[in-house]
């Protein structure tokens, strides 16, 4: 008979070193009884040895808290971290913070909103991440072919796209927005977030809540009134800006915060700029503080649980998401969870083999999309629109041809013409040289 | 702030006077903590006062045994059992009995096997049946617009795909055949049933196990493997012959037992024509004296439970499906059931307003079905050639078109040429001429 | 037996006193033998009269000089130009020149580009049009139900799609640029253009040759090159601009004219906020002292013929594009010519209900679409765009939503944010108040 | 500048042996002044030779009769007959008439109709036929890459889908089915068929006149009535009986003369059984008969034209499809042909990848099929379940898989049960043994 129950897993966790690990270790702990994770790897490259020693000890103090019910195993050796793990974690950023902080500086100059997820700083750091997962699936293949890896590094969608379109590795991409619009709505309806069922169309950083119930009631209207009085839906990382309710009104639908970058593009846009004018400090490089914070308290020897100071760094239900999914592929659950994953015509205005982020139902071989058909024209355009952008980036970065990423950048909402997108090409490919030998630049 | 908790729910079900009854309140009676079941109002025709009286009188008698958690209530006024029903439950057979004994008998005079739901036989009932269903839905459109339809009545996909097209009455299509063939598989692997998720596809009686998994596993080959040895598939209403392996394991899944009238064609139809020869009764016929002795019991006064003679009538597990599905609507429980619902797309390969039977994921909105994609060659032409007489057949039932009569019967694969077709045609629509208004006969 | 040949037909031209109707007048003289024209009736408003009378005589002098083959008749009464009608020409501009004049300045004062077709300027004129076509429909459908509507008036995609939607009136979409990109890749392959043969897609102002033959072989990379080198596609109305040449490669395919508005959005928009600045005249303002100009020219009694400074208009080839297609719909020519005409399927990655600019076979039927399937990301995310845009406005159009109204802006390509869509909307509905009945104000 | 004009082309006939030869060599001649042919090929097999002689014989003097406009070559080297060839025939019946015999003779003694295209004598045709046109294409891609490979070869449709889902091969695939129906209609009505436009669809042998137009105007309904009243479509080959006007009505499209076993199956089987027991000759025992006839004129050395004899044989029209394609994608004639190619979208109701029989325009790059969108459900049904049979029917062909086969002739419409299915497959591919390398049997 079948079984899944009582193995041990061990988790591989690629950029372990990320101050964001304490968030999962919480998560892995907080459902101890409910997941038998026997082994946390944390893998980080050798030039983040340094920081993988502080977050990894971190985690020893905070499962030794909790009676150590799973080792935590730190290496710079990514095989020894990939071979027979149950599941895959992938959110190192390649290039680290500096080339974040390049993904917004560069095409500022150029004019353009850099976005390090969703604009063309994302596509930079597409055509980073990509190589590098796709080498580490072709390890799974041989090392743990069973392995599920649950993506989280950013541009999230479009790594698992090209996850998908190249490999056989069975994945799944995620993402934190759903989770907090969810939490969001819950607060301004005063309910728990569990009686909260929100339906979610779109792809990773460009996804609606297409229709909101409340314990089983639709409330879409009433959520869009109180999206537009009281924005639960701002981010840390977005430079917050309350829609408008004649506008939300007629979209029918409550964007995410990322939509800001392509509804106000003009506004934000400006923003940056006198910002930057102003010599304020990009999102990246405040993270860059904010991370040199945490290490500073992480290395507490005293320390054993989360601090409170990482929930400035913007993470909020990062592990929730991760450990939610996690459990339910585990124990074949079959709940439903906003994730990313091939389309399999759930949204029947993109192509078959997309990868969306849209409600499924988890179970033990994956996620099952929930059948949705076709979206009203105010959604249905722009999202096609950045697919077929995301569709060119996810070509460009595995072939390395030229062409194809101008055509991606040309395609891309932010970007105000091909002139500037042959500019600011050029520029990316100049600064990430070292991390993109697949352009023979 | 929305709630559905604590109302007190009007459950009206048409054709109350049927055998079936008591499956159904027991159904109740058994979730009546989970359910908060106020009334019960079964309704059925004057002419059918006697048994309505009979089954009535049962049912009350097994309310009162557990406490009467629920008044019971017999009418022949169906637009009394409709006011205010949160729930109607569409069980009647048009025509009773002697119409189904017709459609059995008449087809098998033109040397066609007659079958009563996916056969020629099914045709006529659904003739009769949709224009009663969608007066139903007129009357629920004044009296209850909120109410959902959950559709028994047979052809049950038919019926319900022209609820969904010429309606905007809430409605969902039932049948027991998928959670009896869950069973099945379950008792094969010795597991529960919870323990089993089978992936269904296609239309009502034309519904395949796709996938089958066991605790999270795959075990769709073993499951064609233990099918094929012994199979746990039989029903009491299908004559029962065994599947071959070699068929079933290139089939790559696992058909319901009404796909023997079409895997089996000519062994079916010469059994029938023998039988018949032989003086020997139809299935309609046995279920006739099955009833009355079932309302023999019934009578007796001191009886107030589901006598164990209801199991030979062969609606295993109908309460089960009716009362989940019920219960998930009321309480939004986003669990996963095979109903029967508009496609949206989750197969492919059939039209996004075709009915289909697919897993759905059972919300206070009704059922959203979990894509699947595209189909195999082996399963897709069967079901789409089905579908289409599914759809010519509707269009016939609604319009009276006695030409999209004869193209629904010439489309259904169990009848050998047009001719046949034509004089088929006649014969049934001469013995159905008074429940068919809306044919010019 | 059908018989077409030998009719003398009525043609009707909605907006006569256009300055291209000597074009129309050429294109049916040159004609004569081949197309049966009996009546030309030239209808105008009545505020248009002069205009009309001036451009009616030189029409009549025209037909004179020929031997008169037809008849020219001008009237102010639009039902009685209609009556009987075999061809209806719809090419006015709903509030003159006047209009389209606003269509440019009112979106530059927003920092946005106008374009009075495919910009927002062509949204307002969409506004304004669409309900007058819609008026002629309802006229056609009883004074002349079998005529078959050649629409030009601009935007002339969205009010195609808006009468296929909405009536059953015969219509067909026409617009010169697919006639002038064969022209001009002729030239460049220095060929005749019949010997050129171009597959378009796309829609209408936004439609990609994306292939390239000549004499049966493909040779779009060689016509991409040669368009790179010596842009054939300049046209009078769009500020020219040399396609780079490592961007058409990689787009694999050649633009439009109009491309240049997403493709260049930056540049263009400079150069028109430039010229404001420095007080030059729109292009609306330019083609007003041009046809103040030729109706000075018309004016001469003596002038018989098509004046050379016509071609100045703009209108390469319009009367080409009228009436090959007229003469195709007349004689079942089944010849292939790139009109606007509804997808059925044509291009997958727009619904099959999309007005589309495709290659189509013209039968008497009307034109059956050339199937292409799906298009290379590069082309379909901008196409689907702009689609959508155009769903909202024919439905804002139509409906007189202001809140579709702003959806539709706010998805335009060329419209930075939705506070720039809401300033913008307010603008262009207050300046056509008197337009716009539809829309409650 | 890329032109075709001037080269003499070289024709390969594969099976040129086949007593059609004469057939096609007529075409040529009679198109010779518009047609540059300058070498007929006419291969065969070794085993075929004396045969080949004959026709080869009869070839040379009609093109002598001309004037010799080119050489008619005989040889049994297929590679030398493929070598740098511009159009390929293939019109082999692999096995010879024996195997066709056997394809008639065995489904009936199974109680099932054979028929040698369409029905389970086409499937076994179908697994003797395929792997030998897929070697051919393997010598194609070698000796002449850019040739046109025209296949008559039976099943015609199936054959064509091998090639296009297995190779890169450029083909098409013919039938004179359409050009016969088209012929029937215009005698009905009668008029020259070129003023009769036909829209037909479906796939090979199972192909409708849709839409009937005369003059540009459209008949259908009067063309049911004519076809009702007058079969114009009776063909040789095909048991002839007349299809009741009722059915024809609601049916709404006229079906070609193969409809017949699938619309009269019980009556065709009937008669052939009936035949059978009356011991009269199957079809192909008939042909073999004219056959031998054929080839006893043939030998004639005065005859130098086609004989009249040859019309018995049924392939009326088989020259004038063939050379008219032919001479269509050498000059890119960019007319209307119906012919079987991949779908891209043309019929909505099937697979992109399916090869269909629609009107195309012919180019030089290949037939471009007309967009039709969805059908009505009295053709799609059918269609889509023979298509299903089809794609089965090709992956059992190329892949030896018994499981494949048996689930192709199980999809059969005309297959009673899968009992039948598989004693039928059993005899076939016992009989079939030398012809089926591919299947382990």
């Amino acid at each position: 008979m079948p079984s899944n129950g009582h193995k041990q897993l061990k988790i591989a966790v690629i950029g372990g070193g990320s101050t964001y690990t304490p968030e999962l270790i919480e998560g892995f702990l907080a459902r101890r009884d409910e997941l038998p994770v026997g082994e946390v790897w944390l893998m980080d490259l050798p030039e983040a040895e340094e920081k993988l020693r502080i977050v990894a000890g971190l985690a020893e103090r905070m499962s030794a808290r909790c009676g150590r019910p799973f080792a935590v195993i730190q290496t710079t050796d990514r095989r020894a971290a990939l071979d027979g793990a149950d599941f895959v974690i992938t959110q190192m950023r390649v290039g680290q913070l500096a080339a974040r902080i390049r993904d917004e500086r560069i095409p500022l100059s150029h004019g353009v909103i850099g976005q390090e997820t969703t604009g063309p700083g994302g596509f930079a750091n597409a055509l980073r991440t990509i190589p590098v997962v796709l080498a580490i699936c072709r390890d799974l293949a041989e090392l743990a072919p069973e392995a599920w890896l649950i993506n989280f590094a950013n541009p999230s969608g479009l790594v698992t796209e090209a996850v998908t379109r190249y490999t056989k590795v069975k994945v799944v991409g995620l993402c934190n927005v759903p989770l907090n619009m969810q939490a969001g709505l819950a607060k301004a309806f005063g309910v728990d977030p569990a009686e909260i069922y929100v339906e979610f169309v779109g792809c990773n950083h460009l996804v609606w809540a297409n229709r909101v119930f409340c314990r089983g009631v639709e409330v879409t209207e009433r959520a869009i009134e109180l999206t537009a009085e009281d924005p639960a839906l701002n981010m840390k990382n977005i430079p917050h800006r309350t829609w408008s309710r004649d506008f939300l009104l007629s979209l029918g639908a409550i964007p995410c915060g990322y939509h800001r970058y392509y509804y106000l593009t003009k506004e934000i846009l400006a923003e940056l700029l006198e910002a930057e004018a102003a010599g304020r400090p990009t999102r990246g490089e405040v993270v860059r503080e904010v991370e040199a914070e945490l290490l500073r308290l992480y290395q507490d020897p005293g320390l054993d649980h989360k601090p409170e100071a990482l929930a400035k760094r913007g993470g909020a239900l990062y592990s929730e998401a991760a450990v939610r999914l996690i459990s339910s592929l585990h124990h074949d659950r079959r709940d439903i969870q906003c994730v990313d994953t091939t389309n399999r015509g759930a949204l029947a205005d993109l192509l078959p083999e997309a990868v969306v982020e849209v409600n499924c139902v988890i179970t033990a071989q994956g996620p099952q999309p929930i059948a949705v058909g076709h979206l009203r024209p105010q959604l249905r355009g722009l999202l096609q629109q950045v697919k077929a952008y995301e569709e060119l980036t996810v070509e460009a970065a595995v072939t390395g041809d030229r062409g194809l990423a101008l055509q991606a950048l040309a395609a891309h909402p932010l970007v105000p013409s091909i002139s500037v997108a042959r500019a600011l090409l050029a520029d990316l490919l100049g600064a990430n040289r070292d991390f993109l030998p697949q352009f023979k630049i």
